[in-house]
């Protein structure tokens, strides 16, 4: 990956500062696994409320998640990824298979991906929409 | 994507207990540039020397990167990416894809990413590497 000439930020640095602490992350897992409802995430997370309000709240007015009335009690509310949310997937997808290779103390334990359609163990892999070939750092350039 | 039963926390979490702030990630980017030097991070990210030092220090101490004698220059130190850390590369790449989608103030002006062996613009997308399909958050499973 060849660096551009004309910038010292970039994509990397402005997705960081939407969400690049690890609350919001892992908040954006919990939607991802279907959560929908703060006092689901709350109690999944162990997160503490203030630090939890102030993290969809952000991600919120970043355009991420939506609130809304749930659907089947309009008493509570509830949180949606929204489009922009959605294409967080392969960020998440990325880190898990990289956490699942890397960080598992005891690798035959590690929380297995299954990919559905196939029914086999998934392990993702990045490809060019364009010629479909598998993506290597060296191929990439900016321009 | 379903939950798995059996636990609250998982890989992503685990993945950014090592790298989850903006500085460490900004680094891994700088190394996948090819920037290999101290002084050239520091200048390139306008990072206060102590968190860079502490940042480097912890990527090293993680396996991440590597600190070594420069080749051409044995006064100098270089820092490069380990196996574990060049496999972060789906991780970076699919941060810059979704800023350079959905953070762009002037979409036709956001640094675009080429894929060198078919010339297009790159457009990175998810396969499992059994099937070949591409992959959707709806087809993912635990187990």
């Amino acid at each position: 990956m060849s660096r551009p000439a004309s910038t010292k930020t970039g994509s990397v640095e402005r997705s960081l500062e939407i969400f690049g602490d690890r609350w919001s992350i892992l908040i954006l897992r919990e939607a991802f696994f279907g959560v929908r409802h703060y006092d689901e995430m709350q109690e999944n997370l162990g997160i503490a409320t203030n630090v939890l309000s102030s993290r969809l709240k952000r991600l919120v007015s970043n355009g991420i998640l939506c609130r809304r009335k749930d659907r089947e009690d309009g008493r509570r509310v509830e949180y949606r990824l929204t489009e922009k949310g959605l294409d967080l997937y392969p960020v998440t997808l990325a880190l898990m298979q990289w956490g699942n290779r890397w960080l598992s103390d005891m690798p035959g334990r590690a929380l297995a991906l299954r990919h559905g359609p196939c029914g086999r163990r998934l392990k993702p892999v990045t490809h060019c929409s364009a010629c479909g070939e598998k993506v290597l750092p060296q191929d990439v350039s900016f321009g």
